[in-house]
């Protein structure tokens, strides 16, 4: 589950009263200790490294505030030719060591109980931060800047793209089995501008990684570019809570895994009617190509055994006949 | 354009700055003056009244705070049984009297040079408010509310919907010629969930009016879901830029009017790119069945001569001659 290690499990809760969001992600063992909370507490089948996009950022120069419950902050946002000066591409290895140092803690922790896996953000998500400077719900100024000055913005999109290549390299070489790449704000962009501003950048990322570990690509909102990001060779394509499952596939094509795609709101029904929601997504995907999960990162607000209800009844779905025939017939 | 009486006008900002929100939208002199603004200003071919979604929810017995730039606050959200006997189905013609009389004085005031679009808030996004109290990215208080207390949405979305066919039909008896019905935030729900908390209650107001005036269905961000908007019998649907105007034509089928779809933010580019970008749009749509416009609201940070220059493009566009031909042909 995306954000699976998060403020609805009590015990990251007491972590996250003691140390700083950034103690907790630049301290390798507390970075082990929640990324293990949810494999231990909730059975999900595989752990994902607690960490944050916007480390990146910090690694390229800028000051990222991150305020609980607030959302991220940088004091000095990246808007003209002279702010680029600020930014760099810098060695992965030596800005962004405590994340390989917690790769390498948990995949000894996990002792191979399920596989790990990384991630970075997206090109654009990251510029949206950049130039904003702050979480927004429409990132006006960073479209505007995108719009009326797009050499900086393709310039600051390659530097991106150079870094996050190099920090996914580092992530695999110290031991994560999958990356994913999350572009949280694609679904801003048309489909036209997603191809400029984000797709364009993200190909690069998937190209460069997809030799070496399996990828799953998530660009949230943008449904209508799923044929383009399939053909990026991605080994999987996760899916916001938007999109039917049969819709998904036929956009998609057979080829790549899809992932996805519960309403993350939807967990705090009644754990029976939680039951036929999963249910019926699982029948929607079908067997095979496939991984369940949220559409989305869970919320603060999911009681524990509502987490833990979703994995199970994943675990323990079974397909109806009449859809494994149809599978067994391709 | 949507928002067309916005911010973005000089003399806009003149009338915000002497009168508060709600003084402009109850007042109906200033209103009608604001009407009109980009009529005479930005050679928009249509009026849109200006007004708010949220008068409805005043109208039924709630408090609403408007707080220039930072969205609507309602103090006393509603999310109980004992909140819901303080909301009550008004008679529309009593509290919504002052809208009534500024449609009628604009439309004096129009004297037949364009037609006058009302408008209302479809009745999942005013739960929304009367719920969550506030504007929020993921209004996670009122899915939670909807999922656990399902009747109580019901009875509360039921409520909205009979004081929005009351409060519309008034609009139409008091001389408007076209109405909108707007879902800003039906994107927020999953196709299935979309059904049962708003399209089940936006398909009754479009049926009750569609007799009277032609109609156009907004959801921003339910794509998913436009064969079934389109089966409502909505004269027209109206379309965010997240969607390729072909991809929209054969999901909504050949019968109903589209509009839409420019991305908002793209308005600042420079205006040799506007003409680019906006005459790929026209002949996306082509002729016939399509009405320009944006694919939300006009933003603030839009020069003046850029808004004008839009209008300008859709007003002289030549389709292409092959694209003419395409067309005559069906």
């Amino acid at each position: 589950m995306m954000r699976q290690a998060g403020r609805y499990l009590p015990d990251y809760r007491v972590l996250r009263d003691k140390y700083d969001f950034f103690t907790r992600v630049q301290t390798p063992e507390l970075a082990t200790a929640i990324t293990l909370q949810p494999v231990d507490q909730i059975g999900v089948d595989a752990a994902i490294l607690f960490s944050d996009i916007l480390v990146v950022l910090q690694a390229m120069g800028l000051e990222v505030q991150l305020i609980e419950n607030k959302g991220p902050i940088l004091p000095n946002p990246v808007r003209t030719l002279a702010d680029m000066n600020r930014v760099y591409v810098p060695d992965a290895d030596e800005s962004l060591g405590y994340v390989f140092d917690a790769i390498r803690l948990t995949k000894q922790e996990l002792n191979n109980r399920v596989p790990l896996i990384g991630f970075a953000g997206a090109p654009w998500t990251l510029l949206c931060y950049m130039v904003e400077g702050k979480g927004s719900k429409t990132f006006d100024t960073v479209k505007a800047f995108c719009f009326t000055q797009p050499d900086l913005a393709h310039r600051l999109l390659q530097m991106l793209t150079d870094t996050t290549i190099a920090y996914l390299k580092q992530q695999v070489k110290a031991g994560v089995d999958v990356v994913q790449l999350f572009d949280s704000w694609g679904g801003l962009l048309s489909p036209d501008d997603f191809e400029t501003f984000s797709l364009f950048y993200m190909r690069q990322i998937i190209q460069a990684l997809n030799k070496e570990v399996p990828t799953i690509l998530f660009a949230k909102g943008a449904w209508s570019s799923i044929p383009e990001m399939a053909a990026t060779g991605s080994t999987a394509l996760g899916l916001d809570w938007c999109i039917r499952p049969e819709t998904a596939r036929k956009m998609a094509g057979p080829g790549v895994t899809l992932q996805g795609n519960f309403d993350p709101a939807r967990l705090v029904s009644p754990i029976s009617e939680l039951k036929k929601e999963v249910s019926k997504m699982l029948n929607g995907f079908g067997p095979g190509r496939y991984i369940a999960n949220l559409g989305h990162g869970i919320l603060p607000n999911v009681p524990v055994d509502h987490a833990k209800a979703f994995v199970d009844i994943v675990k323990n779905h079974q397909y109806q006949t009449r859809e494994k025939q149809v599978f067994s017939s391709l």
